[in-house]
């Protein structure tokens, strides 16, 4: 399995050291690579009461992403799933104790218990005084007497480091810590295993299936289920925790248990507030990757029965940007769509010359039709020809309802029509231009100018210029010579539209992903029919 | 391959319920699902610029996710990978746009280019103010014109954002828009590619190679190259980036494309601040996911050239949780190593009757040892007695340097010694007893109460309690005895191991795991132990 690391052994040093890297110098480290590895706040006086956690990696960001004002003084990192030293610990604990003592936050497993048990003895040796907790939030082995620890740990981060934060003493935050983990449940489900560095992939969840239960170091779900989609997922899940609901005022917690994506998290948010836990949940935390483990696709949810103090500590700003925040859980606010979304109509009115010059213009692409479908097929799928006759069509039975005496009216509604009846990419563009010489008329240009304010406009959006083998490369010229009358803009219509055959790399559209010998020597079918179209107004 | 959607058709109506739900009431959305999906901001007066991004899915947390004082005022959103139409952007800028006018942040793509470029035409025919600038940061394609736009788009929506914040008007909004957008350089590399909901995944990447120069809708990257760690893909990809260093002063945004974990992306941070680009990087947002390509194991690098104005404005605080703030890129702070992780040794001092008591437990111990393996060997490794009777040698052989004649301090030491010398949980747990002991004796307990307290620790770090089938079980009784004199603590240690015979459901240890049967009948070898060890007292 291929991951972003260079070797096993380094791992977990050199992602701490760019953990503290990129923390602006919020972080340290103690100096005891590679054997202690113990991540610091820098900001800390041991003033107040100090807070250790810890345990093997691989559940990043937790521990060491939530060091930092507000939650943890220090975290004590193992290697990957492996409790860090009991000289690990002690280190950290030394670190950071002063008068007011540390908090040890512990999850539930045997070699963290005792590895920061033994160090917080040997702390006391030295006169310091050491509490610890240990987190035991899981409930998918019900009948375990020694649940594990899991995500429902970052509640204990969060309002034990509000109130050591604030200044509460160790008693006050520990019994704090305490209540939260009597308080707090948790479960998850899976749709694959994770991927340990060094160790082959475990292929243990076939098809179709989820593990409900799993742990966060690999460990087996207490079931397989039949995967059936995210709400049938989120479902058993809430039908878990459900049983565990007492509080009135409830906090859940939604991890991403490593793999899963932004989009599938958001979803299964969605899933659970529409659950039947939702109307039980006044707050969430997350969606976020909070306590991973490893690469895992997939989630799980933590549950928190709350007090007013308790919201209060769980939503003090933080340093860490790990922590994603408290925020309630709201119901949807749909606004109305604006008014607009249907183009403003214009009045239909007469303007015979114009409407003649329409005629004449589409007669000319309809006239093309063929010819201009053979020059597409030569680098293309044919089509050009057939696309540009079908608008003209369209636009010609559409000349009664146009606003021909307002040119401002009728380019706005010539390019209404176009987008509507002209697909793809360059009936946007004609939509744009027409649009865009709307706009100029209507602050005053000339007609002329109008529609090289809408050449330039598309040239802006659709990021064509000249020379890049398009329709611009003979209507800019065109435009440019309009003012010397129909036969000199007709003369640089068809000089540019020929100099596309020689344009052999394509530097837009559809073109430029074709090769040069499939261009050279036939002319872009977009810039042959802006000739055609001129060529035909000199004759008509 | 599983993931936690329901389906493709209401994938990205479903996240985005789920993110505005879990977004405390910031957020709204436009009535007008399944078409036009856009997210607003619910505090949003019209009094400023607006900024309205989007484009297809897949990105998260781009651009809804980074809708939000200080950032977007509103995001369009279409199906993943695939523009919102026109409807949708016109929809959304109409929304949110007053007399102080728009601005467009769109991703360098035909179809997002030309759905904004006619929205903008459409909402100007209704003479709203509106500009639009184009991101094209990807540089892997460094002959193309039409540059595609990435994460660098993160770098225009955090600066625009915060002049629009602050009050400024739409060309300077714009202007300084532009100016990220000349700026900004950005390259990625991928070990796999992303999974696109409702289609089977491509397998394109095989093993031991990398995508570099990838595109983030699983466009494949401009070369393959050999992937041989983390050090080596980062040095390709600053390979890339290098020529474009311009300023003094320059940000580095690390991207996480959607699928690498915490882990690689502090090691890619770690060695992106060792690689020749780190010593012209001031500052660094990430590493995070803030452009993604769904799942796709992979990262990206974003570079701009900055001013101390555009700094300010790129650490200006927003309301987008998952925007993860500018922190300077700095060298580790590495703390010395505190005093007192060597125990405290206290000198050595003669007490004959301790002594005297201590060789007999420890004789007792080694001479029960091939009992207790055997013991051991029904339902475990088999080797509890020599464990004990090796940390018994040990102790023996360390006595002429224990600390006898205080009896706080030969509590201590014989904790150290047994830390040391005794593997596993039990050495720990012991050492755990030992200490605490020393530390209730220092506080004026008796020697009897000293021991009973430090039995109360290792019950609450190891969690086992009487009836969990462990030495505690013996151990418990004896020391609660052991106020009548040595005969009683022998008699109850021995009552408590035969106990454990019948107790088939281990709560605790290694023994927790194993099947009743294999457990009945038999005593628990570590209680077996203590009543051998108090026996041997009486006798002695």
């Amino acid at each position: 399995m291929k991951q972003f690391i260079n070797a096993k052994e380094t791992l977990v040093t050199e992602a701490i050291d760019g953990l503290i890297r990129t923390s602006g110098g919020r972080l340290a480290r103690l100096d005891g690579y590679p054997h202690i590895k113990v991540v610091l706040r820098t900001d800390w006086d041991k003033s107040r009461v100090a807070l250790v956690s810890g345990g093997g990696s691989g559940h990043e960001p937790s521990h060491a992403g939530f060091v930092g004002q507000g939650m943890l003084t220090a975290a004590v990192c193992g290697e990957v799933f492996a409790s860090p030293s009991v000289d690990a610990v002690l280190a950290g604990i030394l670190a950071v104790t002063g008068k007011a003592g540390c908090l040890l936050i512990v999850k539930n497993y045997t070699g963290d218990r005792l590895n920061f048990g033994l160090a917080a003895e040997r702390a006391r040796a030295f006169g310091l005084k050491v509490s610890m907790v240990i987190v035991d939030d899981d409930i998918a082995l019900p009948h375990l007497p020694q649940a594990r620890g899991v995500a429902g740990t970052l509640f204990v981060h969060k309002i034990a480091g509000a109130m050591a934060e604030a200044g509460a003493d160790l008693d006050a935050v520990t019994g704090a810590a305490q209540k939260v983990i009597a308080g707090a449940v948790s479960i998850g489900m899976s749709l694959d295993t994770c991927t340990v560095p060094g160790s082959p992939k475990e292929d243990r969840i076939s098809d179709g299936k989820a593990e409900l239960g799993l742990g966060i170091h690999g460990e087996a779900g207490v079931q397989q289920v039949d995967f059936t989609g995210a709400r049938a997922a989120m479902a058993m899940v809430v039908d878990k925790l459900l049983p565990h609901v007492s509080g009135a005022d409830n906090v859940a917690l939604l991890n991403n248990l490593g793999g899963a994506t932004p989009l599938e998290m958001s979803v299964l948010a969605e899933e659970l507030a529409r659950s039947p836990l939702g109307p039980h949940l006044k707050w969430i935390i997350g969606p976020a990757a909070l306590m991973t483990s490893l690469d895992m696709q997939g989630f799980s949810v933590s549950l928190l029965p709350v007090t007013p103090t308790e919201v209060t500590a769980l939503a003090a700003p933080v340093a860490p940007s790990a922590w994603p925040g408290l925020q309630g859980l709201v119901a949807i606010p749909i606004k109305p769509l604006p008014d607009g979304l249907a183009p403003i109509r214009a009045l239909a009115s007469a303007h015979p010359g114009r409407r003649a010059l329409i005629e004449r213009c589409c007669a000319a692409l309809i006239a093309a039709e063929r010819d201009l479908n053979a020059l597409d097929a030569k680098s293309g799928d044919g089509d050009t020809g057939s696309t540009l006759a079908t608008a003209a069509r369209a636009l010609v039975k559409a000349l009664d309802a146009l606003p021909l005496a307002d040119i401002t009216q009728a380019y706005r509604a010539i390019g209404n029509e176009l987008s509507q009846t002209m697909g793809g990419s360059s009936g946007v563009l004609l939509a744009i231009f027409f649009a865009a010489a709307g706009d100029a008329s209507a602050s005053g240009k000339s007609w002329i100018a109008a529609l090289q304010a809408g050449l330039q406009r598309v040239m802006q959006v659709g990021g064509a210029e000249p020379g890049h083998r398009t329709m611009i490369d003979a209507l800019a010229p065109a435009l440019a010579a309009l003012s010397g009358g129909i036969d000199a803009a007709a003369r640089a219509a068809r000089s540019g539209a020929d100099a596309t055959a020689k344009m052999t790399k394509a530097k837009a559209g559809r073109a430029s992903y074709l090769s040069e010998d499939k261009l050279s020597g036939h002319n872009d079918p977009g810039a042959e029919g802006v000739a055609r179209l001129f060529e035909h107004l000199v004759t008509a």
